[in-house]
Order: C-alpha cells, then sequence, then structure tokens
C-alpha cells in the first residue's frame, strides 16, 4: 500500500517503528496532490518544497533521537480561515488574497509543536461563512460539492491527499462534508480548542475540528487536545438512541437510508437502539442558532465591513452594519433556549442512554459547486455545543457516499470516541469502500 | 484649559468644530506623557514620530473635506493583548517581546477606521492573565496599584496621557482599575465586540471594553460598535436596585462608603433606591466563574505550554498541561448554574428596577506593584454576560480614588449607558477632582 493510503494512525505507527520516514509520507502525498488536484482543487496554498524542508527536518528529529510527538509526521491541510505562520491566510477573500499573519492559530500550533507537518492551507467558503464558494470538488464525482465551509479540507483527506486536515463548524461545516466525502470528522465540545488565531465568525457557534479517516484517527488529533480515550466498550448492550431530530421533514431518501442502515447494523452487533424523541422545545434551536449565528457575525464582520466596505461580501455587510435592527428579545430568546437545553440535552445520558445516532447530511452531496449542501441536521449540535463524530455508512442512488453522526453529552469527548471507535467497525461495513473506488 | 485635560467627548466636539487639531491634541497628550510617564509607566510601546505621522494624515483628511468618522482624531492606548497592524503585540510577556502581528483586532480596527489614533500599546498583566504585573503606577500615587490587568490602559486616561484606551475583562480587568484611577469604564455585554485579534484567555469571560473620563466619552466609542444611547432619563423616579452582592463580607469601609454615598445622592435626586436581594443560587457564581476561567484557560494557553515549556509562565503552563484533572461534572455543573442565572438577573429588570448599583472594588487601590487588587466584586458579573459601566464616586482615606459601577441587563448596554449618563453628574459628585489634583 502506498503511503497515502494510510490513515493517520496507521502512518504514526510506522514513523515510529521506522519503517516510513516523514519525508516517504509527503512524497506520497504530493504525488497524489500532483496526480488529483487539477480536478479536486482542494487547496488553496501548497508549497512542495517548503513542506519537503519541514519533513526532513522532522526525519533528522528522528534519527537524531529528539522525543517525538505523537502527531510526529502526520501531514495536515488546514482550513485558509486558521493563521499559518509561513503561509498565506486568505479566508478565500479577495480582500485578503496576499495576507500572510506570522502566527499560527492556536489549533495549528499545537498540532506543530507535537509534530506535525502543515500541508498546505484548503480552500474554503470565504470567511467559513457566506460569500464565495471554494473551487474543490467531490472526490467522489467532481460534479458534485464535497461540502462546506470546511469544502477543501474534506476533499483533500477524502481523495488521499493528505490523512488529516482542519475545518470549523459554526452550522454544519465539518459534520457534513465528512459525510459528503465518506470521511471520519470529528466536531468536539465548545472550547475544547481555542480559536485563536481563526476568523472569527460567531463566539458561541465557531468550533476547530478535523477530518481523519478512521476513529483511532480523530483520537489521535484529540489527544493533542488533552483528550485521553478510554478503551473502546462491547457494542454489545450499548445503548442508542435513534433521533431523527426535529428536522427530519427535511430528510432525503440517501440520508434516512444511511441512518436505518447505521441503526440496523449496530442491532445486529448487539446494541440496543430505540428511538430518541427529543423535548418539545428543542424543536426552537435551528432557528435560534440562525439568530444568534446573524447577531454574532454582526460584531465579527464590522471591521471588513468599515474596512473595505461595498468591496465586502454584500451579506455580511448587511449583517455587520446592521445588527442593530435584529430584535433583541428574540436574539435573547434564542440564547436563553439555547442555554436551558443543554443541560437538558446533557441529562438525557446515563442509565438509558449512551450515544445519541443522528443524520449526519439529508442525504448525497448535491450536484453543483454553487451549493455546498444543507445543514440543517447540524446546526442544533453546534449549538447544544456537544461532540459529534462522523462516520461514514453507505452509498446513495448516485453512488455518492453517506454518513451519519454519534453525538455525545458536553465535555465527554473522550468516551464519545471510545463509543465511535467500537461502532466505526459496524456502521461503516464496507471501509474499505473509497480506497477500492479512488486507489484501484 | 489644555487638550490633553479635555474628554474625549468634548475633544471630538473641538475637532469637528475646527477648533482644535489631531495634532494639536496628539501634542498636548504627548508632552504630558514626557511629563509623567517615567512616574506612571503606563506605555509598553510608544512612537511619538508614527503618532504624529497618523495625526497628519487625519488632518489631512479633514483639511479636504473627506467624511470623518465619529471618533475622528481621538487617541487610544491600546492595551497590549490586542494585535496592532503598526506596533509590537508583546502581551507583557519575554516569549513575544518581539511580536509584531501586522493586522488589527478587530476592536482595534473598528475604531481606526473611524477616525481614532492609535497612541501606543499599555502595559498589562502578563497575558491579561496572570504572571508577572505591570510596571504601571496608580496616577494619584505612584506607591499603589492602578489596578489590573488593564494596568496601563487605566494609568494612563487617569493620568491625562489619552482621552480613551482599551482594556479587557475576564474577572475584573476594567471596572475594579476604573474605579482605582477615577475612570469611566465601561465593559459591554459579552460579544458586542469581537474578541477576534487577542490573546485569548477564556471564551465564555474574554471582555472588550474601554476607558474615559465621562459617560459621553464611553457612548462615543459604544457607538462605534453599533450602539445608539438614548436620551438620558430622568434620575427622578429611576428605580435603582442597591446590590451589595453575594460577596458584601469583603467589602472594606472605603468599598461601603462609596455604595452608600452614589445611593443617597441618587435618592437625594429623586431616584427610588432599594435594597436589591439576589437570589441565594447566585452566591454560587464568583466559584463558577474561577472554574470556567481555569477550564478554558486550560485551552487558550495549551499553544504556549508546548512551544515555551518551562519558560512559560508557571500557572498557566499548569492550567494547560493539567486540565484534563479539572473536575468534568463540577465544570458542566458551572456552566450550567451560569446559564441558569443569565435569564434570572436579565428578568429583575422590568417594573420595579431600572438599573443595578452594586461596588465596582473592595475599596483603593492597594499598596504596591506586587497586587493588582481584588477582582472579587467583579467576577460574577463578568460570567453574567451583563454591561457594567464604572463611575467615580469618593476619595478614601488615602486620598485615592474609589467608584461604583452601574449593571444593566444583557444586550441592553444602550439604555444603561442612557441611565448612567443621568446618574453620572449625581453620583461623580467632585467631577473635576482629578483635574485639580492632578494637572492643578
Amino acid at each position: 500500500m502506498q503511503p497515502h493510503a494510510l490513515t493517520a494512525a496507521e502512518a504514526a505507527a510506522q514513523i515510529r517503528a521506522g519503517a516510513l520516514t516523514a519525508e516517504a509520507l509527503l512524497r506520497s502525498c504530493l504525488e497524489r496532490i500532483a496526480e488529483r488536484e487539477p480536478v479536486t482543487r482542494a487547496f488553496l496554498y501548497l508549497n512542495p518544497e517548503l513542506a519537503l524542508r519541514r519533513a526532513r527536518e522532522l526525519d533528522k528529529r528522528q534519527a537524531f533521537g529528539a522525543k517525538l510527538g505523537p502527531l510526529h509526521g502526520l501531514p495536515f491541510a488546514v482550513k485558509d480561515v486558521f493563521d499559518t505562520k509561513d503561509m498565506p491566510t486568505t479566508l478565500n477573500s479577495p480582500l485578503y488574497e496576499d495576507f500572510q499573519p506570522g502566527r499560527d492559530a492556536a489549533a495549528v500550533a499545537v498540532v506543530r509543536a507535537l509534530g506535525a507537518l502543515i500541508l498546505g492551507k484548503a480552500d474554503t467558503v470565504e470567511f467559513a461563512s457566506t460569500g464565495r464558494k471554494a473551487l474543490s470538488t467531490n472526490p467522489f464525482n467532481p460534479k458534485h460539492t464535497p461540502g462546506g465551509s470546511s469544502s477543501g479540507s474534506a476533499a483533500a483527506v477524502g481523495d488521499f491527499m493528505t490523512p488529516l486536515s482542519f475545518g470549523t463548524q459554526t452550522a454544519g461545516s465539518l459534520i457534513r462534508p465528512a459525510s459528503f466525502c465518506n470521511l471520519y470528522g470529528m466536531k468536539p465540545s465548545w472550547q475544547l480548542v481555542s480559536r485563536e488565531g481563526l476568523k472569527n465568525s460567531s463566539a458561541t457557534l465557531d468550533t476547530v475540528g478535523w477530518y481523519g479517516r478512521s476513529v483511532p484517527d480523530l483520537a489521535l488529533v484529540a489527544s493533542a487536545y488533552g483528550v485521553a480515550v478510554p478503551e473502546a466498550p462491547s457494542v454489545r448492550g450499548l445503548r442508542v438512541g435513534l433521533c431523527r431530530s426535529p428536522v427530519w421533514s427535511r430528510i432525503e431518501p440517501a440520508g434516512e437510508a444511511a441512518l436505518m442502515a447505521a441503526a440496523q447494523r449496530l442491532e445486529q452487533a448487539g446494541a440496543i437502539v430505540t428511538d430518541l424523541t427529543l423535548p418539545v422545545e428543542f424543536a426552537g434551536l435551528p432557528d435560534a442558532r440562525t439568530l444568534i449565528g446573524d447577531y454574532e457575525a454582526g460584531a465579527a464582520f464590522l471591521p471588513e465591513a468599515l474596512v473595505f466596505g461595498d468591496a465586502f461580501a454584500p451579506a455580511l455587510l448587511n449583517k455587520a452594519l446592521n445588527r442593530a435592527q435584529l430584535p433583541t428579545a428574540e436574539v435573547m430568546a434564542a440564547y436563553n433556549l439555547a442555554d436551558a437545553c443543554r443541560p437538558r440535552f446533557d441529562a438525557l445520558f446515563g442509565a438509558d442512554l449512551d450515544v445519541v445516532l443522528t443524520p449526519a447530511a439529508p442525504g448525497e452531496a448535491p450536484e453543483g459547486l454553487h451549493t455546498v449542501g444543507d445543514w440543517v441536521f447540524n446546526g442544533m449540535w453546534t449549538l447544544l455545543h456537544v461532540p459529534c463524530v462522523g462516520i461514514p455508512c453507505i452509498r446513495g442512488p448516485k453512488e455518492l457516499p453517506v454518513g451519519v453522526q454519534l453525538v455525545g453529552p458536553r465535555l465527554d469527548d473522550a468516551r464519545l470516541l471510545a463509543i465511535a471507535e467500537a461502532c466505526a467497525p459496524v456502521i461503516d461495513a464496507d471501509a474499505d469502500w473509497a480506497r477500492r473506488t479512488l486507489l484501484g
């Protein structure tokens, strides 16, 4: 197997054992990128020469006996809304096309300090918010979106260009692209990872997360942020709450098929799957998320609105300059609803419930790059601040992947990852599909 | 009166009327700084030549008929945890002593776009958190602290070196120094102002705010962030809740005297002052704030802990590397308590209550630069996300100032400023004391 086909956890083990160098892994990724990037267009910035220098420095450390970080030699693509000290950060905005911040965002600094190799910057929806879309395409069909706003981050890992990448989620920008690109994706609990050095969009919602091609990949990155994943429990006896969610009317046949397949597979493996209906007031969370997002975008984008004026993305300009027109009482009610629902959701877990199983996206990735798909099945979880893990599941009628997500209570990321590790081989029953399809 | 003795609102009016230039105001501030800075030590970075170039550019715009921003020509000192595009940002840390971010923090970009003149960077407690203190001294007695962590920001405005400055509050770093330095200070509602481009310490707590020497000064800066202050109401009939707060046992005689003087003066002016006892569970908020602050500091300072290791401030290193040792259930309980108390506090306002009057600090500024005073009377308001306005009130036994604060419900910053404008002339009965004392 070529190194770019390895999962991050597999590659890390080989590097640690001396069976693979950081340079060899990188060269394999660069070959894959050279082959596929003209179609997949995952990257906004890629400097192979710089990456090779970094890889050799990492190999040098290993060769001369330095203590290795847990992410030693693993390439990361970084969504281009994170500052990077050695690469431009453009936010996919012409207003920032030459900006070079000279400093790593906190999330990036952490993995770099632990041995990761920052490979390049991934395309994104402008400001990870609204405005122009990424040019990135779905690895399984370039006529379709890879999802967004973490478009290039998902496309790059999905297309075997890099084992790992960073994205962000303010509505559904991590878990939905994971589903569209057959990926494992993690949106951790709010503030598990610092957002310093990211373009802000919403203080309540913006969440840093990452993609890999297995649960151990996700756990490896989580460990960088202090999450110690316990041993995986048995699927037998695991109490799974099947949550169609208050927005079930928006499901498509392929999304329903994925959810039902995951539930059935878990049940066949001995899990106890029962329907979970959320308390009725949770139905207000999607609208609350939108209102809070609009209100907080007003603060986040005010500098751009004042500095760039009409050259700034019109939808964001409008949010920034007209925040005072939002109904304060409704904004307050949205905050209060979210604050009231968070402990209620956490309290569901315990004797009768270990994990929630719920759609990751309405269905397959839609056609066209003018869209990044619908985040309707993600927004409420973002607002609830709970950890979510996206897991591949089935292929839909267009032979595009459709995943599901597992959700746990706040701050229990470690246990959610352990449960995901147990469930992943069951849910992702044909785990080799992507390698077969894309790598032959 | 020399220009540096003007309030920001007074200076803005003179500039707009053509009676004062940005350069003349700046030169007057620079003279004051030259005279006082050897003792007050408010600034970590000051480049008079750069500031003069900026002032002349602003005067040029005015001279040639450009549309002027509401902050045109007004100098701001900026706490050295905000990025500034043309000045270093050191966080008062030797680890960042040469760092130059090349970009303005969002809060700074907004006022610069509206005509403000960024004068220099103000000293601060390291990382606005813990570690080494500022060298800044109290303008009224250099043996005493100006408070912190916004030490230099408060000292500079208190000592008439600049009419305005930016600070931040995570526990009590804005309102307490306002009290110690005889200032008007504003901690707005959470997320009224974007924190992008600030060193993060706590996502739930960090709040951008500012100092001036009058309520109109505070309102002028608030207007930059979209707050339109209505006409001031009458003090007669205003319903004021006198809140000793759950930490009243920590009050000192001078702090009590300030609160009682403010209450009495308001009553004499016709306000209806009644005791306000908060619901019993609010007593848990100070500890909840500490726990949330510690937990979130773990994420915020992880990059420095990994990159700098033992060279990093020990208290923060410990928080960053040992976050997993914090009791998750207690952290969750702290979040849930705050979430539950916020709407309960907001709901107190209405038919029976217009504004809360509560201590800004325990008493006068303590002696010594090893301390920045106690934030115990500020922490719960920070956690509640409510707007607070600090107002000068009395002088204590050491002839140092002691203020009070007015607090309103979340997102009602505009009305709180209107009420503060009405109350300030009553509470700050000897408003000319600082000018008499410091400027002769």
